[in-house]
This record gives C-alpha cells, sequence and structure tokens, in this order.
C-alpha cells in the first residue's frame, strides 16, 4: 500500500464477548498483515462508563453511546456491528446508507425479511462502492481455508456425505438461569441460530454448493429455567434462584438434506452434550478423497486421499501451522499454533483488503441471507413433523 | 459345570464369512470360557465340495447339505443360522419346531412379518425350554459392557443425546460389481439393515429405551452397478465387467427420533463414506455424564464424568483390557487388546451360559423383532417426504 | 500343500499363560492359513493334574509331565519351549539333539552364554534340515510388517532417530507381591530381558540395522517385597503379605546407542509407568519418510511421507485392515480389527511354511543371539556409571 | 490498580522472530490482564529502517539502534532483551546496573559464566527492588499451569518417570542452508540450549525437584552446510548454493538423569525428526496419578488418575479452555482455544503483578542458571563417553 493512503476509521458497536474479540483483531491486524492502515476511532456501547472503560482496555481512541451519531462522523469508515442480532438490521442498513463500510456478527439477522433488506441496503451501497460482510470467521481458520484448497483442486470429488455438528453443554444444568440467549424475541432462535448458523455457512463455503431441500427438528429439552444473574460475563453466567421464565428458543436442532452436487447432508447442533464446550465438527466424504475438521483442534485438517497407494491410504493429520499455508505464515515460524480469535484477525485482513483492491468482500449479505433461508427452512420442516422441504433458490 | 454333563451338538449352516467367525467362536469358546462343553458336529452349505473343505478346515466333524435332515439328528441340539437374511424365518422356525435351540445372525430377518413369525414360534418353544438369540455380537465387546454397566450404574443420567453412525467406503467405486447384497430379494435392504440393525439395537440395549418415533430417509447413490465376478470371498468383490443391473438397496440410510426417555437419536449408515473402512460409533451425552465408543478402536471407551471436579473434568479413554472388565479377563493377563471376532466368542459363552442355567438368552427375537420394526418405520417415513412416524410398540 | 503330507505333531512344554497363548495359535493356525497341517499331540507341565485339565481345555490330545521323555517321540516333530527362560537352553538344546523343530519364547535366554550354545546347537541340526526360531512375536503383527515393507522400500530413508519404549505399571503398587519373574535367578533380569528383548529385535528387524555401540541403566525402585499369593493366574498377584524378599531384577531399564546406519537409538523400558498397561511404542525418523507404531493400537501404522507436496504433509494413520495387507486378509473382511494373539498365529504360519518350504526360519537363534548381547551390553554400561559400551558383533 | 499509578516504560532489543513475539505480548497485555499500565516506548535494532519500520507496525512509540543509550532512559523501566543469546549477559547486567527490571529471552546465557554473572548482578539489583525473569513461557501455558496444580495438589504423588522430548525437523535437509543458529560462537550450542533448555526448565518447574546426576550425548548428523540466503525471515532459510561451512552445534542431544525425588528423567532434542514442526512431550508418571502434555496440543492435559475406581481408569483428556483454569478465563468464554504466543502474554502479566506486588518474579534468574547448568552437565557426560556426571548443586 502507498505510505499517502489515509487510514480508515473504524467504529465498533458493542462491547462485550464479540465486541472484545473485534476489538483484538482490529488492534493487531495491521502488525501481521500488509493491509491498508487502520484506526481505532471509537467503541460503541449502551452503558456509557462501560463503553469508556472498554474503550481504554482495548485501545480505542473514544467511547460513545450512540451509534446513529457515529455513523455519521467523517472520520468513520467501517462500521462493526456487533449489537445483539435484532439490531443488526436497523444499525446495517443505517450505515450502509451513510456511505459506510459494513460488517456484522453472524448470524446476519433474526429473520430471513430483515435479511433480505439488509441484502436490498447493500445491493445499492454497493453500486457506491461500499463493501460489506457477514463474520462468518471460521472460513478464515487456516486449517478450514486448506481444506477449501483441496476441494476447489479436485482432490475430494463428487461429495457423497457432509456430516457436521455443534455441540456445546452450557445449559445441560437446569439451574442455568434465563438470559437474552434463550429469548425468541432478543435471540431469534437457539442453537439454531447461534451454531447451526455457523455449519451452514461452512458447508455451502467449503463445498461451493447449496442445500436444496431438507427434512429438519428442533427440541427445547428444559422448558423453564430460573432467572438470575448472568452478569458475570460469561455465556453461562452462574446458578439462577428467581423466578422461572419460559425458555422460547430451541437448546438444539437437526437437518438432514440435500447438496445441489446431490449429495447428503446432516446437521446437529446442541447445548445439551455434556462433555463438549466448543467441539464444532465437519467431515467430507467425496468420490476421490475425504476431510474432517473439528475446532477442538483448530491448527488441524485430516486428508484421507484416495488417490494413494491402497495400502498406504489413511486419514493423515496436517497441522496446518507451515509458511505455506493459508494466513498463519504471517503469524510466527513453522510448527507454532494459534488460536480461536487469529481468525477474526484474517477475516478484518481480507476485507481490507478487498475494500483496497475494490474486489468483493465475503462473506457477503447474499450469502449470510441464504443461510438465514436454510436455518428457516429447518424450522418450517420443524413445524411440519419433520417432512422434507424446498429450500428457496 | 459337572463333568458329567453331556455335550451339546452344534451345527452351523453358512459356510462364508459369517459361518467362518461362527466356527471360531464355537472352537475357542470352552478355551477360554467356563461354559457347557459344545460338539463341533456338523457345517452345513448348499455346494457339498466346499462345505465339506471348510468343514475340515474350521475343525467340524462332519458336513452336509440339506440343513432339513440336520435339524431332526437327536446329537444337534444347537442350530446357527448364518444363511442369507432371507432363508432365517423358514430355517429357525423349523429348527425351533424340532426343538432345538436357535442362533440366527443379525438381521433377524427381512421383513417385520418374518420376525413376527419367528417370534411367535418362539414363544412357543420357549415354553418347552428351548433358547434362542439374534447375534448383535457388539454387545459382547467388552468396551460396550462397560459402557452398558456405566449407564446401568447411573453415571450417565437422563439422556439428552445418543449420536451413532455406522461407515463403511467399499461401495464408492462405481465399478464395484453387483451381489446379492445389493439385491432387495436376497438382502431385504441395504446398509439400512446391515449395519441400521446394529446400531438400533446398541442403542436400546445400551439405553434400556425403545425409539418412539422418528423421521428417516435412504439413498442409493449408484443405482445400476456391473455384474461381475464377487466370488473373491470378499465382501467388495473385484471390479465388474458384465452387464448393468439395477441396484434395489439403500446406499445409505439415516434417521432422527425420539427415545421414551426424551432424548434425541441421530442415526446414519453408509456404504460411500470413504476411508471408513468399517467405523461404528455412538456417543451417549446425559445429564451427568458422556460415553464413547469407535469401533476402529473397539478395546477403548471413553467416559466424560460431569460429577468430576470442574476443572478436572475431560473425556478419559479406558482401555477396557483389565482382569476386572467385562470377558476381557477370560482372555490374557492386563493389557492385551482382542479382536472383533472375540465378541463372537462371547455371545456364545452367554448363550450357552444361559441354556444350562435356564436364564432368558439375549439378545433376544423379540428384541431383534423390535429392531426390524424400527427400520421398517425408516423406510416408510423415507417414503414419506421424511415426515415422522410412530414406531409400533 | 499336497493332501498326503504328513501332519507335524507339536508339543508344548508349559500350560500358563505363553502355553494357553501358543495353544490358541496351534488350535486355529489351520483355519485360517494354508500352512502344513498341524496335530496338538501334547502339552506338558510340571503340574500333572493341571497339565491334564489344560490339555483337555485346550485341545491336545494328551497331557505329560516329563519333557525328556516328549522330545524322543517319533510322532512329535516340533518342540514348542513355553517353560521359564532359565530352562530354554537345556530344552531346546536337547530337543534339537533329537532331531526335533525348535520354538523357543523371548527372551532366548537368562544369559548370553545360554544363547551361545543354543545358537551352537541349531547350527548343527540346521545342516540336518531343522528349523528353530524365538518367538519375537510383535515382528508379525500386521501394522509393523508394514513398517518394515515401507522401510524396505525406502520409503523411510537413512534413519535419524529411533525411539521405543515398553511401559507397563503393574509393580507401581508397593505391595505388589513378589514372584519369579523379581528373582534374578528364576527371570535373568527384569523389565530388561522381559520388555527390553522385545524393542531390541524390534528395533533391529524393522531397520536391518545392528545397534553398534550405547549407553545404559537400570533402576529397581523397590527393592523388598512382600511374598504372597500370586496364584491367581495374573502377572500381578493379589496384595502380599507375607515376609519381605529382595527384589533381585531391574524395574526400569533404558539405553541410548547407535545404529550401524549412523542413527540415534533411544530405548526405555518400565514395569512403573502408571496408566500404561502394555505400551510398546516405536518410533522411526527417516530423511525421507517417518513411522510411529503402538501396541495399544497394534492394528494401525502412522506414516509421513516426507515427499508429499509441503502443504500435505502429515502423519498418516493407516489402519491396517485390508486384504492386501500382511496377514490380515486372511482373517476376515477388510475393516476388522484382529488382537494381540493373532502375530503368534502368523508366526506359525509362518515357521510352518518355512519348514515346508526348506527356507530359512526366523526370528532366528543367531537374532535371538543377538538381541541377548544387547541386554549384555546395557548391563555392562550401566556397571560402568554409564559409560559408552562397544556392542560385541 | 490504582489509577494514579504510573505507567511503566517498556523497551524491547531484538526486532526478530522473538521481538515480534514480545511486542506483541506488550500490545495486548493490559487488553486481557488487570495489571500495572505500561507504555510501548522504544523498540531496539541494530538496523534502524528495519527499526522503524517494525516499531510502526508493532505499536512502538519509537525505535532506535543503540541499547546503551535505551537503559539509560528514566521512562524505561523495563528492558526485555530478545537479542541473540551471546549479547544477552552484556546487556541485562548493564540493564540491572542502570535500575531496570529485566526480561531476557531462554535461554539465559550461552555459558554457565555468563550466568553466574548474571545472577550476580540480579542479587544486587534484587536488594534495590527490581525485578527480573528469564522467559520460559512454557510455564504460562495454561495445560501446564494445571499440571503444575495437580502435582502442588498431590495428584501425582511420588515421581517414578519423568519423559521430555522436544522435537523439530527443520534441519533434516542437508541442503538448508548455515545460519547463526548453527554457529557455537554466536548460539552458544543447538537443540541442546535452544530445546533443551524449555525441557529442562519445565520439568524442574513442574516437579519442584532438580536433577542431581545424569549421563548425556550429543550429534551432529550433518556436519558441513552450505552458505546462503537465510534471510527470508524464516528460521529455516531457503536452499543455500554457497560454499560449505562446518556445523558447530549438535542437531540433537539427550540425556537421562535422576531427579532429586528418586525419579528417573529421560530427555531427547533434535531438529531431526521429519514429521514434528514443533513437538515437545512431557510423561509425567507417579505413584498416584500421571499426566501428560504435547506442545502439538497445547490447549490439553491428559491426567490418568490413579485414584479412580480401577474399571474406570483411564488417561483423561482436559481441554484447558473453561474459565476456573489458569489464564484462560481472562481471554474468552469456555471452549475457545488459544495459541503459542498467548503464553508470552500471561509471562508478562505475571512478571507486571510480580513488580507491583513486590514478590519475587519467575522463572527466576537463579533459575536460569541452574538449567544452563544442567546443560553444561549434559555436554560434559557427552565429552566423557556418556559417563554418569554431578550436577553441581
Amino acid at each position: 500500500m502507498a505510505e499517502s493512503t489515509p487510514s480508515l476509521g473504524v467504529a465498533v458497536i458493542g462491547y462485550a464477548f464479540m465486541g472484545k474479540a473485534h476489538s483484538h483483531a482490529w488492534r493487531n491486524v495491521g502488525a501481521f498483515f500488509d493491509t491498508p492502515a487502520i484506526e481505532q476511532k471509537v467503541l460503541v456501547g449502551r452503558d456509557g462508563a462501560r463503553a469508556a472503560a472498554a474503550a481504554k482496555r482495548y485501545g480505542w481512541q473514544e467511547s460513545a453511546t450512540d451509534w446513529r451519531k457515529i455513523i455519521e462522523r467523517d472520520d468513520v469508515h467501517i462500521i462493526d456491528v456487533c449489537a445483539p442480532g435484532v439490531m443488526h438490521a436497523e444499525i446495517a442498513i443505517a450505515a450502509l446508507a451513510a456511505g459506510k463500510h459494513v460488517i456484522v456478527e453472524k448470524p446476519m439477522a433474526t429473520s430471513v425479511e430483515d435479511a433480505e433488506r439488509m441484502q436490498e441496503a447493500f445491493a445499492a451501497a454497493s453500486a457506491r462502492g461500499q463493501h460489506a460482510i457477514v463474520n462468518f470467521n471460521y472460513r478464515r481458520v487456516p486449517a478450514v481455508a486448506l481444506a477449501k484448497k483441496l476441494i476447489e483442486d479436485g482432490r475430494i470429488g463428487e461429495l457423497r456425505h457432509v456430516r457436521a455438528s455443534y455441540l456445546q453443554d452450557w445449559l445441560t444444568d437446569p439451574n442455568t438461569p434465563m438470559s437474552w440467549r434463550l429469548r425468541k424475541d432478543e435471540a431469534g432462535s437457539g442453537a439454531l441460530g447461534d451454531l447451526g448458523s455457523h455449519l451452514v455457512d461452512l458447508v455451502t463455503h467449503l463445498t461451493a454448493e447449496s442445500i436444496t431441500d431438507l427434512s429438519g427438528g428442533l427440541r427445547t429439552f428444559i422448558t423453564e429455567r430460573p432467572t438470575g444473574d448472568s452478569g458475570d460475563g460469561s455465556i453461562k453466567g452462574s446458578g439462577g434462584s428467581g423466578p422461572l421464565e419460559t425458555v422460547t428458543v430451541d437448546d438444539s436442532a437437526w437437518a438432514h438434506g440435500t447438496l445441489s452436487g446431490g449429495g447428503l447432508l446432516q446437521l446437529e447442533v446442541s447445548r445439551f452434550a455434556l462433555g463438549r464446550k466448543n467441539e464444532m465438527t465437519i467431515a467430507l466424504y467425496g468420490e476421490r478423497g475425504s476431510l474432517l475438521f473439528n475446532l477442538e483442534n483448530l491448527n488441524e485438517v485430516w486428508f484421507f486421499d484416495g488417490q494413494n497407494d491402497s495400502q498406504e491410504q489413511g486419514f493423515r493429520r496436517i497441522l496446518v501451522t507451515e509458511s505455506d499455508h493459508p494466513y498463519v505464515g504471517k503469524w510466527w515460524p513453522d510448527g507454532h499454533i494459534i488460536g480461536w480469535e487469529h481468525a477474526f484477525v484474517h477475516q478484518f485482513a481480507e476485507f481490507l483488503t478487498s475494500i483496497a483492491d475494490g474486489t468483493p468482500s465475503s462473506p457477503s449479505f447474499a450469502e449470510g441471507l441464504r443461510v438465514q433461508q436454510v436455518l428457516q427452512s429447518i424450522e418450517d420442516s420443524a413445524a411440519a413433523d419433520s417432512r422434507t422441504v424446498t429450500v428457496p433458490a
């Protein structure tokens, strides 16, 4: 990049878990990637004192409480939305209207309708040279990027089975208190949107295929939970002791579907798989090769090459920590593993590069909308005794 | 056992893969288990020369070609049916009528109707003191038996999720020739019956719960295959070059169901999962603990004890090779792993013990019938766009 | 083989753990391998009643108490020595003198001198067409045989490091009672001979190199143990409560040496590695590739192919359960794992084949002697403050 | 901390691999840990232009080329030495004399003598309230910290065996060019100091025992290498084509020693273990429990609890990603894995806290000196045919 390029001003809206993770990525992206320079302008949050403290801690020049004012500032070029899902559409549409580039956390929205409105807003903004992405961060894990490359290179061939799961266990205890994540009006859905959106995006991204039809279901195991303190900063919260409140989202969701290339897809997500803290797995079985990925060991991908001599075939554990692997060479010498948050740094590096180059940014709003449609189809099938439904094209 | 107990005469019907495996178990059971003595009387097969050669090799006193004559012999007390599935009902019912104890390989039959007739025949025979089992051998893998014990001891608690899969890859190549296993009239079904029956039995055995309803599907990826030599003794056969024949069974099947205790069940079986030679996995996630088993490492079970101190929780790899583990202490000193076929030896030891003790034998024909009903329900749901169906009680 | 070939009569001397394992192999070898027919003639043991019971249980025609008479019988052609190590030389030499083929369990002897005498006796017998082996059974594990093939094919290249360990934990408890295995005059040595002999044989067999010099050490952690009942059939025995007796063998041994090809060798064996029941590992790092084997997962070998494209390199888990893998295709269809005792069957099949073909049998007495020399060198170095010693050529 | 506490000014000396890693830690420590505020004052490097570019990229206020001037600055309170090992003593001693707190990268020095001088300088400075550490970063990996806690809690008991290895493969190719790391006068030693120092520190830290005597050895496999470009920023460099230069350090080193508590220690390090990019393993086998750690999966520790019921014993994979595990709760919600460089952040957080609290900092210079003495003992034993030597107390 030319030294004279002016820096891009960034504002992050939200200072909780995602705000912290995004702040980390903005603070570090320039130290590792040769992307356009950015400035950490403003951290926005509802609670002024908390926003100010977070801004100081996370390296922001200022804090603010009203996002509407921030999207009007000339020195802010990127609006990065880490607010709750129900607010994504309003903020993103306004920011796009104000001429800003936009990042929204996943899932893109809490309804297909909102996602459609966002996509329309982006279509207009795109014509004006603006960029927008939905932050499906797992695409940017080096092992996932290597898997994508192997698929593109034809090493897997026609897909027969894709099996994906995202399992957590933080709701197993019936005393885990009620929180916004368990209310449909705030979160949109439960495990389906939170975890299922990752799986749907990863599957369609990796395979470059769409999901054409599916049968699915939803389950809420514990239908009432105590209200109580979940303000300890953790997702789980400490044991609630207040009056019971009805859980209005799913604890688990599943689908079995068909890929546009003819393969079969199986998905399952849950917050009730005791012992699984954050285990996302994806297995792809093709005609020529197979691939396995597990988020618990995110520096690895396992590759079965069906073209090896038959005596020597086996799943190969590729440690994706070498300089010729995607992204990872930017960090440390060969053999040093990276962590979960590094994918955010990669995502932002890609986003900044696409802005600088004027190339399309991804994961696009169109892709985010597509994920939303699949999630809606799972809800539709669940409401129809799991009967197979066609996913809108 | 008293020295004076007369030996039980055994006849095996079938000398192919299963006949070989059963012969091995009969030849060795007495060397390791203190069960009633048996004698390897007759090996029965359609081809007289082959039957004679196999009988000699596998330690049988005689061979024969007509099973009807064998079931009438006074010196034969146990009829062990390794013939193709479509013959199970006829032979088993005749043998029971002739007063014999009966073992049938899994799956019990190729239709619910046949299984019901077998169960009726057994009900009458049982009143006369006869015994019968369906050989769901994986129940007798020591690691599975230990898992069963942990569940019975309450270590897993109320089940939330059971996830099971049985994946093979021997049909991935479109040139793999047609065989009896791919014809509905001979095999009944494809992966569903062959592999799915194992999963359904294991799930219901381990959980002591039934499957109350389910949504399911079937898929045949390659609908026509060349005819050709599959007479090399392998399941797969060598590349076929004859005219194409229509495959009339499923290559893959799946179901998502509900357990009687309220948990969710997910099943998938396939012969198209490249790289998986014989991988059967089962994961049980409960309120107090979780368990994992994988047939590729059949000497292990993984146990997550949710009652451990939170800092110390983790999946524990229990090597089920110690003298205080089920079955395995009968073989070798601690730490010596056993193989796939040992489960047959254990099964027959259990069967002989139950005959000697006059206690019920298992896996019972009633359990086998129940498996058949679940498989039928999967076919029913598949035929109704995966709509959820109730499994007959 | 021709039908007219007379059967080879076999006598096994010893009915404990090894006698049981060898009996199993003789009982089953003909059912799986096309080797010369054998007959299970006699099982020999010191205690007549026990020998008779074991003979009946394990399929032997007769039992006997005096091995000297048995080696004179005309209908016995193979003497299989499972007696304690200190008796190996006497029995083997006498049996060879009597014109018999001989198998001795490992380790070959309890001293280099005995091994040399055995080797001399064999040299004379070999000229008369007799065969003899030391039963280093792990050579015949299919995964080890595949590793050997990959090395012979040049896939590993010049070796840099060989790291091997054999870890058990049955002596960790100070109350584990005294037994013959802990007395130097009966066992020769402790972990060194029992476990170290396996490692030394495997390393030299796999690499086709010798160990030229080494530094080593020995350790006895618990120097006195209670006497008590170890007659429960297990190696470990139950807790002893008798008077203390001095342990006269090593609990652990180690060596670091040089291979004739210039690579480095590291060995460690122990009976005090809590949690390791029977874990033998060997890792070979070469200039072109690397290999890993672990007895706890004996159906697998891991292969790192340094010639793969750099992005795709990784350790590949080869499930050695396919029909084109060594030995395993004789058992079951693809994908069925085998156990520890199967290697004995393979060993005997190889032995019978070499007798029939008149080709050299292996592991030879010369190889067994060589192992003994390495073990002695470790003792020598240990006695000299671990100073490096040259292993006699 | 009180808001009024003045920030601690930091200067890092060195901008290569370690300078980049330390810069990252200084840039991020305050965002995750409640430690005294710091300011990234100066990045020092020999090449002014490169230092300036690195300073800008890594978030430093200034750059400089002369460390002597920097250690005199009043606004710099911490001197963090990432320069080559031979410079550690001079810089650290001068910085301590100038009243600064000091961090030196590992290994502490390239000779025992230098380490002793550093330790003396620190003794004087400590009396003045200064702090100093050697950056053995692996102590601060959460899984290692949890292992330390389990040992301190008596869960492992008296140690029998500690087995540690650190294996890399970047020198396997004979064409890998010469570099400063392969010259004794610049690097002090090869794999021994670079990798062995980590193992020695970890073993003594985890066990809280010292190494009393040892036998050891060194090996250089490739004694001459081409000179050539290693300026590509990687450790390995690209293929050299210049004239051959003699390698003056070890490619591999090993030791077998005794711990002060009576246990046995086995160490091996290498840069020639093909397929191992950065695999550091440590296994501790005790009387009550055992522990395993592998740097390739640094978010895990495996614990075998010998106090579990015998049927249920097994190595337990503890995912050290929960809020009640050491350090990791400061980063993200439960279940999110961290990477290699996070340990540096933890180390600096510990260092800053000990400065603020006036408690001793660790890993101390005394501990670093002790590591140096063990490395020297390995060299001494290697020079004496691996004869056992006593490590100076």
